[in-house]
Formats: structure tokens, C-alpha cells, sequence
């Protein structure tokens, strides 16, 4: 059984949609735990303009303060265009992730591009960090559906696929955005995408919005996705989707491959107190299971 | 493929863990929607003493007032002993749910039997349902594991099923009471179990505990399970076992049927508004993730 990694993107991908921003000390205090015990990667933030996304102006920061610290995780940074990955390659960010959507709308939303034009963006960004020495992940944004358009294509998703392995990038997540995957769905995906290149480092990244998120994981798992993004409580959405629901949980995740015999060495007390911490937080419940009940213990 | 049946056991293992207990009129509402939706069974209530669940006090004046009225769904009651047997004979219940616990300490604290004496007794009441020409559904209770005594070996769960086999009975459930089960689990065990008798009617009943219900769902139709138990809203837990969680939401599992083109012929509509009126009843958010998002729709 090939070794199952986890990609934490809470304070990316959970933080980003929050109304409140969270504090760069209360930030520092979940990411040192999060890098520190077992996770393989964690994405500090994304660098956006601090104006348009304010939850994320610290990400220079952040990343320039943790690079500096002994941190076990890979230290991955989300960027949506060349400014960003200026600013990424100054700062300390090892595992570059940018994206093209597969959904046109989605795409002009939340990038003013066309999927077409943002291809070539991407290719070229992607280029650049890999000649400046960083690890590069690419992805395709509504893969398996859009709120705004509803099914997409096989064949859109396969086309971006294609471009990226042309262009020599083989580290490759496919999001489901919207949430709209479902199990069989994304068997077939994923077959027809080791069929293209058996060699592709694939990532996965569900959103739970109807409740399938770790069944499409489990669903990966079994076509030999190695690779699962997801975030602490459950926290997540997309503001440009137009029913915003969380990620998968993390300590659930990492709660099911220990249930499975497949990961032993993550710390999941030090993920629940940190999961608990971001829900008293936030004060409210967030949509994580394990957090709450923690890990199956006897009595 | 095999069709898929949905089992809904929300009025019953649902509303037996609620701390206020629903009038009568109000069951006959959600029951009336839920056995005319399409579901393909429905579990009415329990046949338990008033003074021990009184939420459970008029399962007989359901009975008796829904056998007599048009229903598209089989209706289904669970009876734990011979006086329950003798009620259900008596106000038309059309399938007989029963089981044993595959653990020891959790069929003394339900039942004050040993498995031992809880079998026998069980296939004795199962004989007699039959001879009554009813339906008869036998289960395994605890059967991935247990609150109190963790892991349940699968020799334990096939000796039960064994003696379920050779008293004749194929229409047997596996019940994961506490929640402990893992995909992986699911498929070995359920693997295990088509080797005895490729013709058992397997059903399996999940609770959400932990978060990997709707994956454990899809593992177990993988395996060639045809039948689910699952409960309106996500409602459910069990008073004696540990930490108390919910059931896969039906709805949920229905929406997510629909998406993989396995059932298109059950109301999601009606069920998301049962769901709702069921939270507005409770007033509190429920786990189940469809009512609240409603099915997936396009802008």
C-alpha cells in the first residue's frame, strides 16, 4: 500500500472565507502545531492583494517567520498569478500551488480569465518556480462540477491534464470545488487519468457540501491518489462557488488512516486541540466529527 | 448493477434518543411522507415498554392507523423480545426487525442477555414471525466494534450469522452501533460474509459517529450490500453505547443515489422537506448535510 500524505490548507483554504481575520499570533499558534506534528504538508496562506482579501495579508509574513523555524511539514503556498509568486519566492514557500478552473464561469469569477488564458498563465508560473528550484503543485479548480455550470467534462479536465504534463508537471490535484463529486464519479476520473500517465503524483481536495467528501476520498484512495487536502475542523469554501461548504476534516482524515492501519506517526491529540481551539475561535461548531468526539477510545 | 433500497429507521432510532418526545399527530405527518416518498421501507417504531422509552409509547397507534392506509413502503417495527412480537403480530407490522450485539458487555446493557441467550431467543422469535407469515430481518448489532469493548473480532459476527443461516434466515443486517467502522473493514467483512452464502440479503446500518458513514455506505455497495439503513436528517445514537451520533442522513444518501444515476424514482424534494420540518421541530441543526444546502442545483 503506497503511503497516504495529508495536505492541510485550513489556514488557506478555511481561513480565507472567514468574516473575521484571525490575529498573526493566534495564525502562528495553530501553523507551528500543525507543521509540527506529522502533517507532510501544510499551505501557510495564499498571496492575494491584502485590499481584495484581508484574512490573508500576513501571508509574507508568516511564511518569512515559520521558514526561519524547524518545521517538519513542507510549507506550501497557494498563488493566482506572477506578483504572488514574486512575493512566494522571497518568502521561504517550498511547495508552489496555483490552479486553472475547468468551468469557464468559474474561471472569468474568479480569475477575469478565460480557462484557455489562465492555462497558459499557470504553465509558465509553474515553469518559473520549478527553474527556481521550488516544488510545484498545479491543479484543476471544479473538477467534477460547478455551481455556476453544473457537470463538467471529462474531457475539459483531461485537456487542462494534458497541458500540464506537455509542460512537464506531474504533481497534479483535482478539486472538487463545488462539492458536487460523487464516488463513481470519481473512480472514472481517476482512471482515465492514470491512463494518460501512470506516473502523475495525484492530490485530491473535497469539499463535503452534500456530505460525500470522505467517500470521493476513499474513492481516490482505492485508484491510487496518494495525496488529500483537507482542513482542520472542517473549515473551507469557496467564495466565488455559489453554496460554500467545508473541507473534509483533517483530524477525521487523519482519525480514518489510523482506523485503516495506513498513517501511525500524526499526532491526532495535537490535531483535535488545535481543531478545538479554532472552533472556540470562531464560537461556533464547525463541521469536523472528531474534534467533537474525539478518537475512539474504550472505556 | 443491483438496485439500491433505502431503509428509513429515523422515527425509530431517531426519535427513540430525543429528550422530548414528538405527539403523535406529528409522527403521522413525517411517517406519512416518508412511507409515500418512494423510501422502500420504513421503520414505524420499537415495540419496547412505555415506561422505559416513552418516545416510543405509541408505536402501536401507528401501526394500526398506517397499515390501514395506502403506503408505497414496506413498514418495518423492531421488537426486542416475544411480548414485542406478539404486539407487532397484532397491529400489522410487515417486517419484523431483530438482532443480537456481536458484544458481549453492549447485549447485557441493551438486553440483560448474554449473545448467547440473546441468539437463541432471537431465531426462536424470527421462526415464529415467519410462521406468522411476516418478513423477518435479522441483525448484528456492534458488529465493526464497540464503545465499550473496542475492536469485535469477525469470528464473533459470523458465528451469529451462522446460526442465522442455518435457522433459515438470509435477510440479515450488520449495524456499526458505535460508529467504529472504517471502508476497509466494511469490505473485508462483508467479503467474509458473501463467502458463507452469496445469497444472504445483506443491509448495513452506519452511524456517523467519527465521519466515515456515507464512505462506509459506499464500501459496503461495492461488496454487493443492496440495502442501507438510514435516518431522516441524520438523527439517532444509541442509549447505550458511549458517545451518542447520528445515522447517515437518508436524504443525504438519496441525493447522493440520484447523482450516481442508481435511483431516480424517490421524492428528494419531499425528504428534504420532512428533514427541515423535522430540524424546525427539534430547533437545533441536524447532521445531516442535504436539507440544509439542498440538492445540488445550478444558478
Amino acid at each position: 500500500m503506497s503511503r497516504i500524505l495529508v495536505h492541510e490548507v485550513g489556514p488557506r483554504d478555511g481561513l480565507q472565507v472567514e468574516a473575521s481575520t484571525v490575529p498573526t499570533e493566534k495564525k502562528l499558534e495553530w501553523l507551528r502545531s500543525l507543521v509540527g506534528c506529522g502533517l507532510d504538508l501544510v499551505q501557510v496562506g495564499s498571496f492575494v492583494r491584502a485590499d481584495k482579501v484581508p484574512q490573508m495579508a500576513d501571508t509574507d509574513a508568516l511564511f518569512r517567520t515559520l521558514s526561519q523555524e524547524p518545521h517538519r511539514a513542507v510549507l506550501s503556498g497557494l498563488v493566482l498569478n506572477e506578483k504572488g509568486l514574486e512575493r512566494g519566492l522571497e518568502v521561504g514557500v517550498e511547495l508552489f500551488c496555483m490552479g486553472v478552473s475547468a468551468s469557464e464561469t468559474h474561471s472569468r469569477k474568479n480569475t477575469g480569465m478565460t480557462t484557455g488564458e489562465a492555462q497558459g498563465r499557470i504553465v509558465a508560473m509553474a515553469k518559473s518556480a520549478l527553474q527556481a528550484g521550488k516544488s510545484v503543485q498545479v491543479s484543476v479548480q471544479s473538477a467534477f462540477g460547478c455551481g455556476f455550470e453544473g457537470p463538467i467534462s471529462e474531457e475539459r479536465v483531461l485537456g487542462i491534464v494534458r497541458a500540464y504534463l506537455e509542460a512537464g508537471l506531474r504533481n497534479i490535484s483535482l478539486a472538487d470545488t463545488a462539492g458536487h463529486a460523487n464516488p463513481e464519479q470519481v473512480e472514472r476520473l481517476f482512471q482515465s487519468l492514470f491512463r494518460l500517465d501512470r506516473s502523475i503524483q495525484a492530490t485530491c481536495h473535497f469539499h463535503d457540501t452534500y456530505g460525500l467528501g470522505m467517500a470521493n476520498i476513499q474513492a481516490a484512495m482505492r485508484c491510487g491518489v496518494t495525496c488529500f487536502e483537507t482542513s482542520f475542523a472542517g473549515l473551507g469554501g469557496c467564495p466565488f462557488t455559489k453554496v460554500a461548504a467545508g473541507n473534509v476534516a483533517t483530524e477525521d482524515l487523519v482519525h480514518a488512516l489510523q482506523r485503516m492501519g495506513r498513517r501511525d506517526d500524526i499526532d491526532l491529540g495535537s490535531l483535535i486541540g488545535t481543531a478545538r481551539d479554532v472552533a472556540a475561535f470562531f464560537a461556533r461548531e464547525l463541521p469536523g466529527r472528531v474534534y467533537k468526539t474525539g478518537a475512539i477510545a474504550i472505556s
